[in-house]
């Protein structure tokens, strides 16, 4: 391997390199590191590319095995980070780049009132995956131990009780056929500023800006503490974390694609075989 | 306009083409040919990937209206054709190339029992495109005035009042600021024959295939019919058919882009103007 600086010695370097594990804090990764590859922006740019065709393929054949045979795997890329830590850019050029037909993708906002009137996963069960599909959350379950948590928004004793519940959610999802990928948007303080700065520098960019953005900042601590909670407290061997540096956005976009190919290639999917003759197929096609 | 051979001379030229008149007739368009577009293959084929970053555009200033502004308007794209017509394909290669954070695809199948307890809108109207967002429909209501009609499914009196209640529905949606775009892919038999062969031969293309699609070619000339009837009965000026012709994909996807170009374009949409005082909010940034 040495003649390929951008790949490491392993059939599943990112997602090796990116798992949360015993001891991991959030405080100790760099931002800007990019585990798992040695390249610089042009070469994960140009990897990114080189691994749409893959990428597509093996969500067809997720799809077909739903379809033909009678397979329920079904994937859940569920995505969180701090505001701008790069969550719609994924989507975009990531998601965006596979078949929308096997994509199904859900932004939770701030809960509905209907929604606050049920148990915290009430809504994300109505949002998960079907048989075949790759489903994609952009925010998820996690808020409910993070935003609420940071904010007080229900009481301590019922927010803590959360993390156990969301472990028992996640251990039926993977039982029930489910592939769930959880990743962490890892961006710095400083990295936001200048995010938020450029929203604000640009016209066309100031829709997605709203102040409390700033107001936020001022928490900036008490969300980090409320990650690693959340990334020590869930962080079954079901269903484990993956934290990305995405200070460099073009290394989190490289570094989410190919952990959505390692978990793929790892299903070992296969076309399904056909349940007609097609030789008799083609004969009853020849006569119309 | 000399030029370029690529384009006629009017700021929507497909619209104008492709869209259904007094007097239309099914069986008098050729399946082949490529209205308002005098180019070729490779020409059509530069000429989609030419246009991405322009649909991408709008698609964002559409959504940013939802979002900066108050604006309720959406974009809900309708496909129907035969079996093969590649309604796929026009999800892939066209909706395909948009921000999938801002479509919302749904494929209708045969109705489950708890839709076919309701009227046949019910499952449509849950599916309705959110403010700021393009709907695509693969397959639609219209499979109630289709299949339905071709396979006496529902006795002909309750089928034929369909007509009426479809126009009053999407007039209902254009008056709450939807743009309805429906599209006919219109193949020939033929084409059809070739691509059911394809599927045939190829044992990655089998999950696609059900045996089922050849018994329904005996039934093309009451598709035909049944098209017929619902292009000239539900061609309201609110919500007008086009139809594509098919037999070349490069042509169809072309085309249906265009459809989409048009109509955005005519939307006059602008970036919201921002709502909070810009250079307050970057002296409050830049203290944090």
């Amino acid at each position: 391997m040495a003649e390929d600086r951008r790949t490491v010695d392993s059939d599943r370097p990112f997602t090796e390199a990116l798992r949360v594990r015993e001891g991991f804090g959030l405080s100790d990764l760099d931002p800007r590191s990019t585990p798992a590859f040695t390249g610089r922006k042009a070469d994960g740019k140009a990897a990114l590319l080189e691994h749409d065709d893959e990428l597509s393929s093996l969500q067809e054949q997720l799809y077909a095995a739903s379809v033909g045979g009678d397979s329920r795997r079904r994937v859940l890329l569920i995505v969180q980070g701090m505001d701008t830590s790069g969550k719609g850019g994924i989507m975009r050029h990531v998601v965006g780049r596979v078949d929308p037909q096997g994509v199904q993708i859900t932004a939770f906002k701030k809960p509905t009132e209907e929604e606050l009137r049920h148990p915290f996963l009430w809504r994300i069960r109505k949002r998960l995956p079907e048989p075949g599909k790759i489903g994609v959350f952009d925010r998820s379950h996690y808020e409910d131990v993070l935003v609420v948590r940071v904010h007080d928004l229900v009481p301590q004793q019922e927010w803590s009780s959360r993390y156990a519940t969301i472990n028992d959610f996640e251990q039926e999802l993977v039982e029930d056929g489910i592939t769930v990928i959880k990743v962490m948007l890892h961006i710095s303080a400083a990295e936001q500023k200048e995010r938020l700065g450029k929203r604000l520098d640009r016209p066309d960019k100031h829709w997605k800006f709203n102040p409390g953005d700033i107001d936020e900042r001022e928490n900036w601590s008490d969300y980090q503490e409320a990650y690693q909670a959340a990334l020590e407290r869930c962080n079954i061997d079901a269903a484990p974390w993956f934290v990305v540096p995405a200070d460099r956005k073009w290394y989190a976009r490289l570094a989410v694609q190919q952990l959505l190919l390692e978990h793929l290639r790892a299903l070992d999917l296969r076309w399904p075989v056909a349940t007609f003759d097609v030789e008799e197929q083609k004969a009853r096609l020849a006569r119309t």
